[in-house]
This record gives structure tokens, C-alpha cells and sequence, in this order.
């Protein structure tokens, strides 16, 4: 059997029972790290099941799905995602494979970023598409991602931006002389991410948002040291919102007060909160 | 401190190990019973937790919140619920109500269907807005979800159809006698669900989906029973998937192969759903 095991958001300890379970068991144990990532190392998951876990890297997952697979058919193996197995990332290639080989394959659910983010208080009916956000270089700034912003603005609804995280990644020159030399992980912020979406609007020029647009920025969503902050694009693009993992949700105008009253209490600035909410119409559209 | 502990999807072990930390420790411990059931009994609940757990209906939530927070500025109390805790219903009252009496609050995040419906294979990006269906009587058939649906497709986007469930229900007799007796609790099935959209739209008669357009259902998600059945909304509204819960996804026509392949699997019958997705433009959308 292939399990596929959700590892919640946040620490070790968000793993479930059931899925703890499954994991001390199993005869081999992957760690899906390339998507997202656990707010604590590899050796604290290890220490916390009791058991070495193998570290399943992009090519390892798309390339070498057979030699996870291995065997799978007479024992157990189980397969870490961060959040959800079949969450912002879909692992679904995974068990098509698993199908074809005839190992039947089963999900143990967790919190996912696509259901954690309504601990900004913004209710996940109202929520429109999620979109991602890249890294933007000086001669790379892809902005498909305003097209599905702009759907969801024109209906009223919220949008969740996904950021960029960057794990083994090459530098061009060690890319080039084939060095397995790989640059230090990066994150994308809150400030970043406000900052790009400001900038593509700057180019854009339709008018779907602006520096005054209202925005939520979550950080560790599901930790102790979870922080939540409301305020202007303009706002967030200066915050400080410590250590990764970052989200960014875009109000939408189809907005109730309930969700006011909740954003409202981590606003940068409630003054600026209370101008910027007035001035674009939120809460106005039915 | 209050704590609102997800407890996921399916059973008792699906709470995570935080969570469970948590309910062992709290000195109150409630379950909120009233917008979404877990599959298992209270009294497995309690067996597992070795704690009393109480029931909190929704009158309990709604006008005795005061009752729940007594004493949490001082102590711990558990406020359980099925799924996250900001998953399909919100309970940021909850915790703006505990704010103004000066009491922290914690949320430990769980799977939610808004996420775990992800195990359809079709990925969670490619949804819009999610709707409620509620039962309809013979005066009462309301479509305002219609409308919202229509956006959805007009995008090409998937739509999560969450399905009512009743319980502690009066009948109108008991009601006007104020006998509190209770009718036993009601579930809706995806074969309800599916009947009712194709009765809306053959009363709106907007064209926006049809008995020919494609869905998948979805039944027990994350419990061992989970069952997955895809087809048309015609072939939906004659299938039986069994005990509760349900959940139903209109399927977008911005939808990839990959989620084709995936949910062609268990169609409940390979030939039509061939035939749908080629008359319906499935796919072609971008």
C-alpha cells in the first residue's frame, strides 16, 4: 500500500494519530520536500517518529517514482506532503503510477494552506481562485497570474496568492560547469509578494487593485509564532512578518462584517484600514 | 485559553497529536455538533480522549457563548469541530467574543472538505466560489447557489457543492406544540444533490450546466469507506454512495488532462463520461 500522509502546516506534532500511525509502520518512509516545507528539520521529524525518513526531491518524485514505489505492492510505504497530499500541490501523477503498477493507494488528510488561510477570519466561501506568485527577476516578471486576480476582483471575491519558495536551486555558472553546488533556500515574503503584485498592476494599468487595495498577510499559518496582518497593499509591501511560510489573500469587495471585524483587529494602521475600506467600496457588493 | 481543535474528516484518530495533547489537558472539553458530523459516535470520542465531552448544539454557540469561554481566562477549554475549525463554517464569533472578554484563543487547523475534496484529483487551484444546497420541499427551492455556480462556469472553474444536513430538527407540530422532540438527523446525498441542480436549471433555464454535464461525488472523504464516483448529473442523481457525508464538484471545462485521467477512474460508466467531456468542451478551455 502507498499512503499518502498530510503532515498539517506547521511542526511535527500536526501530523494525526491515524497518520502517525501509518508512519511507524511503514517500511520506507519519503519526505516530499520540494513544494513546501515543515517548520522544523528533517532530524526533529526522524527523532518524533522514531524512523530514518528519505527525502524525496522533485526529480527523485518525477523521475524515480518507480524506486518509491518499490515493493509497495507486498509492504507499506509512506509518502510525507506538508499540508495536504493532495492540496496546493497534487500528488495525483503519484497514484496513477501506483494504479498502473496495480498498488492501491490510500490519503491521510491534514490542514492544507487552501483551508488553513480561514484562520485570517475571511470565510472560504467567498474565496474566488488561488493563484501562485514567482520570484520576479529583472527581465522575468510573468503576470498570468493578474488574469485570474482580475476574475475573482470583478466578482467580489477574495483571492489567496500562493508565494514562490526556492529550494535547490542552481546559480546559473554552477548550472552551466555542472556543479551540484545548490544556493540557500529562499522564501517569499509578504512585503515581496505585495510589492511584485503593485508593480504588475503599475504595468497592467487595468485598475483590478492598487496600493490602497485591502490585503491579509499570514505567516506560519497553524504555529505558535503565527502572524496575521490587514492593511493596504502599499502596507503590507513594508511589513515585517518574520521567518517563512508567508500567504497573501486579496480582499474581495463581496466582503461581510464579520470578516471586517475580525482583519480589522491585526491592521497595520486601523485608521488607514477604516479609509481604505470606505474609499473601495468593500463591503458594498451582494 | 480557548483552543478550537479540528478534528479532521472521518474518526477519532484523525485529530492531529497537538490537538489530542491539547484535549487531554483542557478543562472543559465541547463538541460543535450542529454544522457538520464526524462518523463516529461521541462516546468513541470520549473513549479515545478519556475526557466527557459535551455537546455543543447550535443554540449553546449562538446565545450561550458566555457559558463556554467561563473561566478560560484562567483555564484551558477545547472547542472541537469537525474539520477546521475555519473550514466550511466559520467560528470567528467564537473567538471575537472570547477577545472582548479578554480570553486568548488558539486555533489548531484539521483537513476540511474545502481542501480534502482535493482527493477528487481535481486540484484545488482550478475551483471557484463554493456553494451550499439545501434540501428543497415542495414551497421552498431556493437557487440563489445558481448564480453563483454560473460564475463558476463561466470561468471554466470546478464548484464545491456542500450538501445541507439537519439535525435536531423539529416537525412543524412538535414546533407549535414546543414539544422538543427531535426528528432523526437527515443527510444529504449526492444523488439528492445532483436531482436538485438539474430541477433548478430546468427551472432557470439559463443553459449553465445540464443533466449531461459532468460531476464528481464524493462520499466519507478520508475514512476508510471514502468513495468517489464520477459521471454526469443524470447518472449522479440515480447513484448510491452510501452513508454520509457527501459532497458533490460541478466539473470546469479549465480542466486538465491530468485531472481527466484521474477522475475517469471511477466513473460509473467510462463510455458516457467519454462522451460528456467530448459534447460538453471539457478540457478546451484555457
Amino acid at each position: 500500500m502507498l499512503y499518502l500522509v498530510g503532515l498539517g502546516l506547521s511542526d511535527e506534532t500536526d501530523i494525526t494519530v491515524k497518520g502517525l500511525e501509518i508512519v511507524k509502520k511503514a517500511e520506507r518512509v519519503y519526505l516530499e520536500a520540494y513544494t513546501s516545507i515543515l517548520l522544523v528539520e528533517k532530524e526533529k521529524l526522524e527523532a518524533f517518529y522514531g524512523r530514518p525518513v528519505l527525502v524525496a526531491d522533485r526529480e527523485l518524485v518525477e523521475t524515480g517514482s518507480d524506486d518509491i514505489l518499490a515493493g509497495a505492492d507486498k509492504t507499506d510505504v509512506a509518502f510525507l506532503v506538508v499540508g495536504d497530499p493532495f492540496g496546493a500541490t497534487t500528488h495525483t501523477d503519484l497514484v496513477l503510477r501506483a494504479r498502473e503498477l496495480g498498488i492501491e493507494s490510500k490519503v491521510i488528510p491534514n490542514a492544507s494552506i487552501m483551508s488553513g488561510i480561514g484562520c485570517t477570519g475571511l470565510q472560504l466561501y467567498n474565496f474566488g481562485q488561488t493563484v501562485s506568485m514567482v520570484f520576479f527577476t529583472e527581465t522575468w516578471k510573468p503576470s498570468s497570474y493578474y488574469d485570474r486576480v482580475k476574475e475573482n476582483v470583478e466578482l467580489g471575491l477574495h483571492t489567496l496568492v500562493l508565494v514562490d519558495i526556492k529550494v535547490k536551486e542552481q546559480s546559473l555558472e554552477n548550472m552551466a560547469r555542472g556543479r551540484l553546488v545548490y544556493e540557500p533556500p529562499r522564501y517569499m515574503t509578504v512585503a515581496q509578494c505585495a510589492g511584485q503584485m503593485i508593480e504588475t498592476e503599475e504595468e497592467r494599468k487595468e485598475g483590478i487593485y492598487g496600493p490602497e487595495s485591502l490585503a491579509v498577510g499570514a505567516a506560519r499559518v497553524g504555529a505558535d509564532t503565527q502572524k496575521l496582518v490587514s492593511g493596504t497593499l502599499k502596507e503590507l509591501s513594508e511589513v515585517d512578518m518574520g521567518p517563512p511560510l508567508h500567504s497573501l489573500v486579496l480582499v474581495g469587495r463581496k466582503v461581510h462584517d464579520l470578516e471586517k471585524d475580525y482583519i480589522r483587529q491585526f491592521a497595520v494602521n486601523q485608521e488607514t484600514f477604516d479609509a481604505s475600506w470606505q474609499k473601495g467600496g468593500y463591503g458594498t457588493m451582494q
